[in-house]
């Protein structure tokens, strides 16, 4: 099965997401607004149990992280991915080390670039058009998010939370 | 905020129902299939955390739960909602009766009937063809579900889960 780990911004953050992900995020109905602290990676029901307690290890070590949004960004030329900005600070960096190493050490293919994806599969045109309007929105948000979530991949690509580790719980 | 409470069964089971709520199931990309084992209630996030240590002493109290599936169904002439029929076993029924009583009581207007929905909101002549279609199939699945999960509501009508409670754990 495919697993990831995300975080869930407040239900206030993820209306706002969703009201631009409903025109321009293909994916929009697979999972909600999130910002993904461990990429996608593939085990099975039985060894995912093995590594529970790491994941409740690392919720128990670490504190509440807080997050600020700071304006729309994008990914290209990379790709059409247009996202709301998420500044990497020093919790979130830690707590991508910390679900990247040991048990649950994965190879990454790209640097961590802490986002909110806002659109994607966008056309050279329709990228270009939503970028360039998005990018005046100002934006500035900051939050405290005190869990993440375990989330597995169903057949039709949609994420069920399979588990949710709040920071500082035994 | 509106939230509720519903166990999720097993990827295998949720990709079945999945296959029919694509074509039936208008709300099919709001919410992954699920059992609800605690009605829509609408509460302050602030109220709901005075409520989580209830719902943690009902999962530690209580055993995970076997689930039968028999067969399809349909609450028609009630309404035309086509389900997969989920046998109210006692074990149900006690966590049904626990996420409603005590801090969580709360008025519902039908008797508890577990199920997983997998089409609503169908005409009269579209729910005839599906349920006569679908009451043929043959479905005989058990598994057991270790977890329950609280959600909350989205502006858009989808559901981000907020907790997720293991029985039998602390």
């Amino acid at each position: 099965m495919k697993y990831g780990v995300v975080l869930f911004p407040s239900k206030k953050l993820q209306d706002t997401a969703n009201s631009y992900r409903k025109r321009y995020d293909a994916r929009y109905a697979l999972i909600p607004p999130h910002i993904t602290v461990k990429e996608q990676f593939e085990t099975s029901n039985e060894e995912l149990e093995t590594l529970i307690p790491t994941f409740r290890d690392i919720a128990h070590k670490l504190k509440p992280i807080t997050i600020n949004v700071t304006k729309v960004s994008s990914f290209s030329p990379a790709n059409n991915t247009v996202y709301l900005k998420v500044e990497k600070n020093d919790e979130l960096k830690t707590l991508y080390e910390h679900l990247h190493s040991g048990p649950l050490a994965q190879e990454v293919e790209y640097s961590y670039i802490p986002h909110i994806t806002i659109g994607q599969n966008l056309s050279d045109d329709e990228h270009l058009d939503v970028y360039s309007q998005l990018k005046l929105v100002d934006i500035n948000h900051e939050e405290v998010i005190d869990r993440f979530h375990l989330l597995y991949q169903l057949d039709n690509g949609s994420w069920t939370v399979y588990e949710t580790f709040r920071f500082g719980h035994e």
